[in-house]
């Protein structure tokens, strides 16, 4: 139903009068504020059909002209600019955290609010919070238009429906109407789509993977996921759970999952088995500093883990280590399998520290091909704790792009006689 | 450069007068000859445009009308069909054996040869027996017009440059220009890509793999490789060597590889490998009736296996199994990651009989995913040994296609005055 507006068949765009519409506010949206003359090159369309799309655009609050572009010689152009008005909203919902961010329409983060939340409370509980928290990262903004939400949820999703489809880790969520519901309340069109693609739009729009159309996007959280960019839209699968990377089995562990089998590698390594390891490291007295830890906190994280590894604890640099290696287990073979040129890590555990991507980079160069690795690059993303909502917000933008291009014009203004 | 046509964004078909030519082609191709407007309903376009467009490659010979369609009430319509004197060349270049294949413009097969060969007597050798083999196919055919021919070699190909790039099988191939120096002696032009690739066209387009739009396909034959299919289009990855299976990692294995590592699935599985455990179980006596046979053929190969197999032998069936294990063990962590809803199973080990399969599918469906294999079929292609020169015939059409829109449009016949 919904693809990046690049990777529509350009036939799709011009089927109706409006058809052209959706890449225009695209280019707009990802290049900023345009003279005409640009805008029409970057579209490969005429002044005069650059001038009547964006009038139509005009007449309908979107677009805005004015102001005075840089002269290349020829007569002045205005720019041609998204209007000030407009927003999205961005909600990110994660296995333990709730992340929720307004943006304008050019995806820059106007304000964002992030905090611990417990998927297992179930969507009435999650939800609810989620639209408290829209309430308050737009209480600040005067007379905003709010064109569309997107959220991202940590598990499978039927996408044309905005419902869970069978999550191992949501209990209460399957086949919720998550995006009729939100709609709802919002009183905004919502798009729905699995945490990591949306995470993997985010870095591919706004962050490390600009530019890139075939990569990988790993998430390392409670879980482990990974989002796959093929030609620039997100490979979904024959269920739309195409990146499930965190139950493949690895080595010979036999490590029991939560998804009822035995040596995934979520069972070994993740936020959740990286806090049991800390926990029984600090119980049986090897890490001292974990045990003194736990003895103050009364329980363990991962974050835990990265403090005690930048300390210098030895356990908790094993730990990291151990995990790096097993995912770069997982990794060498699916870089064999997928030979992208790009893989970017995110996600809380992407921030243990350099150990970790380095462990990781160090097996997946061992065990691939070369060939396969002659021009990879293994990077941490560069949006951090926004990547989710930013990757939200656009699937907002697309929707409300694609919709722009099914709603028939306003009537053009008439000409007094 | 070449894409399925299929798949092309539409208005890079309409850019031209011609555009719209290579899908009226391929409708042609894959729908055999149709009446007018049939054609005009496949290609949605105006009945006068069919006209048009029909008319343009009569007059290149391409095309014929003839031939009464069944009456649907209208006035009757003449079936469209493809000249019947255009034919495609299909090589397909194994390690071990080389096929080459002349069909008509629907891609039937007219005529097949296959033969041993070793692709490590290098390129001029095994080149110089393809064009052999391409006269002796074409040696009954009344006035053919070749239009084109396509090759499979068993690596990775710059597909750009139609030449082998790094390939880990293939002494004295590396970078060698297999498509200028085919295209030469054979005096067509020629498309070159790996044979996995061609193998997976082949078998979506007139196999088993009919309708499916992402699949994989997996060969096993002297290694182990994979054809991804995305969206209808081969997945070729970063450096064009996406699929490349065979040299995954699996369990604790440490079996040394012809690639420089340890490990490799291929390594412990494939034809290569499983012949050599079959003659180190007849040499050690182990399985009488492998032992009997190396005494009488002085070695013994993977299609002995299956033989042995199909005869009882334990060891052979051991062997067999614990290959399909392998296999399925990589097959589920790439199942979790990709998402297919077919896996199509090809190459001359998918002769070893229902043992195999069964166990690599015992295997995936045990180590995926639920949601993952809920639609999932594992089967084996129906196109045997003609799978890899339908697909490279598959490629040369489209080639063909694809110039037709470049070529400018002869012009239409003077009318007498």
């Amino acid at each position: 139903m919904f693809r990046a507006v690049e990777d529509m068949p350009v036939a799709s765009r011009n089927q109706s009068p409006q058809g052209s519409l959706p890449l225009l506010l695209a280019v707009l949206r990802d290049r900023g504020p345009l003279p005409l003359a640009a805008l029409g090159e970057y579209l490969g369309v005429s002044r005069s059909k650059v001038i009547q799309d964006v009038e139509t655009l005009v007449r309908q609050g979107v677009v805005t002209r004015g102001g005075r572009a840089p002269s290349r010689g020829g007569r002045p152009s205005s720019l041609v600019g998204l209007a000030p008005d407009l927003y999205y909203v961005g909600v990110d919902i994660g296995a333990t955290s709730l992340a929720v961010a307004v943006t304008n329409g050019y995806l820059d983060v106007i304000d964002f609010v992030e905090e611990e939340s417990d998927i297992r409370t179930g969507p009435h509980a999650v939800l609810g919070r989620a639209v408290q928290l829209v309430g308050k990262v737009t209480s600040g903004l005067r007379h905003p238009r709010l064109l569309g939400a997107g959220v991202g949820v940590p598990g499978p999703v039927s996408f044309r429906d905005g419902r869970p489809d069978a999550p191992p880790l949501m209990p209460g969520w399957d086949g919720f109407r998550v995006r009729d519901v939100l709609a709802q309340r919002l009183s905004v069109p919502v798009t729905v789509d699995n945490d990591v693609n949306i995470m993997a739009l985010g870095e591919m729009r706004k962050g490390v993977a600009r530019g890139a159309s075939n990569f990988m996007f790993i998430k390392v959280g409670t879980g482990i996921g990974c989002g796959i960019v093929v030609d620039g839209a997100i490979h979904r699968g024959a269920n739309g759970c195409a990146g499930d990377i965190g139950h493949i089995r690895v080595g010979s562990s036999t490590a029991p999952c939560h998804c009822g089998r035995i040596g995934c590698l979520e069972a070994e390594f993740g936020g959740a088995a990286l806090a049991q390891h800390a926990i029984r490291a600090a119980e049986t007295g090897e890490s001292p500093i974990l045990a003194e830890w736990l003895r103050e906190q009364g329980t363990l994280t991962a974050a835990d883990v990265g403090r005690a590894s930048a300390a210098g604890d030895q356990v908790s640099n094993a730990l990291i280590r151990q995990g790096g290696q097993l995912i770069g287990q997982v990794l060498a073979g699916l870089v064999n399998f997928f030979n992208p040129s790009l893989v970017v890590f995110g996600g809380g555990l992407a921030n243990l520290g350099h150990l970790l991507l380095a462990e990781i980079r160090s097996v997946t160069f061992n065990r691939s091909t070369p060939l396969a690795t002659s021009d990879l690059s293994i990077i941490v993303g560069e949006l951090g704790a926004q990547t989710g909502v930013v990757g939200a917000a656009l699937c907002a933008s697309e929707q409300f792009a694609a919709e722009i291009a099914m709603t028939p014009a306003p009537p053009p203004k008439e000409v007094e006689p």
